[in-house]
C-alpha cells in the first residue's frame, strides 16, 4: 500500500487542498515504489496537514493532500525528487491527470 | 461502475469542489445501485460542473464534485433522495467519512 487506510485528521478550516486525479497507464514501471516514496517524503514537510487516497481497478485514482498554506505546497511542488516524479507522471505513468489548489471552507464528518 | 472512468472537464477556476471521502463497511448492501443513482441525480442539479471518483479494494474511496457556487452545493445537499442516502451513508455504507467543501483557487493538468 502507498497511502493509509484511514481518513486524515485535518485541523479546523481554513487550509489547503490539492486534489490530484490521474488515469494511470498500464503496467507498473516503477509506479509503486515512486507513489509509497512521494507520500513518504510530502509527509515530511513542513505544514503537510495529511493525505487521502483511493485508486480503482479501472485505472481512476484521486489523490487529496491538504496543506497549512500555499507557500508549503509550493515548497513540495519545488522538492527535487518530487519534480523528478512530476516529469515520470507526465512521461510514463498517466494517461491524464488534473491538479486542482483549492481553499478548504468548511469540513464535518461521521464523528 | 458507478462512475465514469475520466477527469472532470471543469471550466477555469474559480469555481467549488465537494471532496467526500470514506471508508466502507463490509457487503454492498444497496451501495452501488445508491451510488449510480447518486451520480446521475446529482449530475442533473444546476451549477454541477464534474465529478471524478475512486475506490481502492482496501474500502478507501475518495470522491471530488465540482459545483458553480456554494448555493448549487447547497441545493444538492437538501435534495430529499441525497438526504435518504446521506442517511444509509452515516447508518450502513461507511465506517467513517468526510465531507469537504474548498473552493479551486487554480487548476493544470497534462494537456
Amino acid at each position: 500500500m502507498s497511502h493509509p487506510t484511514a481518513l486524515a485528521r485535518t485541523p479546523e478550516p481554513p487550509y489547503y487542498a490539492v486534489v490530484f486525479t490521474s488515469l494511470r497507464t498500464v503496467g507498473d514501471h516503477g509506479y509503486d515504489a515512486m507513489a509509497a516514496r512521494m507520500v513518504e517524503l510530502g509527509s515530511s514537510y513542513e505544514g503537510f496537514l495529511g493525505i487521502e487516497s483511493a485508486r480503482g481497478e479501472d485505472g481512476m485514482g484521486v489523490t487529496v493532500s491538504y496543506w497549512r498554506d500555499e507557500a508549503a505546497i509550493f515548497a513540495w511542488k519545488r522538492d527535487p525528487e518530487h519534480q523528478q516524479a512530476q516529469r515520470g507522471g507526465s512521461e510514463v505513468w498517466y494517461a491524464d491527470y488534473a491538479v486542482r489548489v483549492a481553499k478548504v471552507e468548511r469540513a464535518y464528518g461521521k464523528f
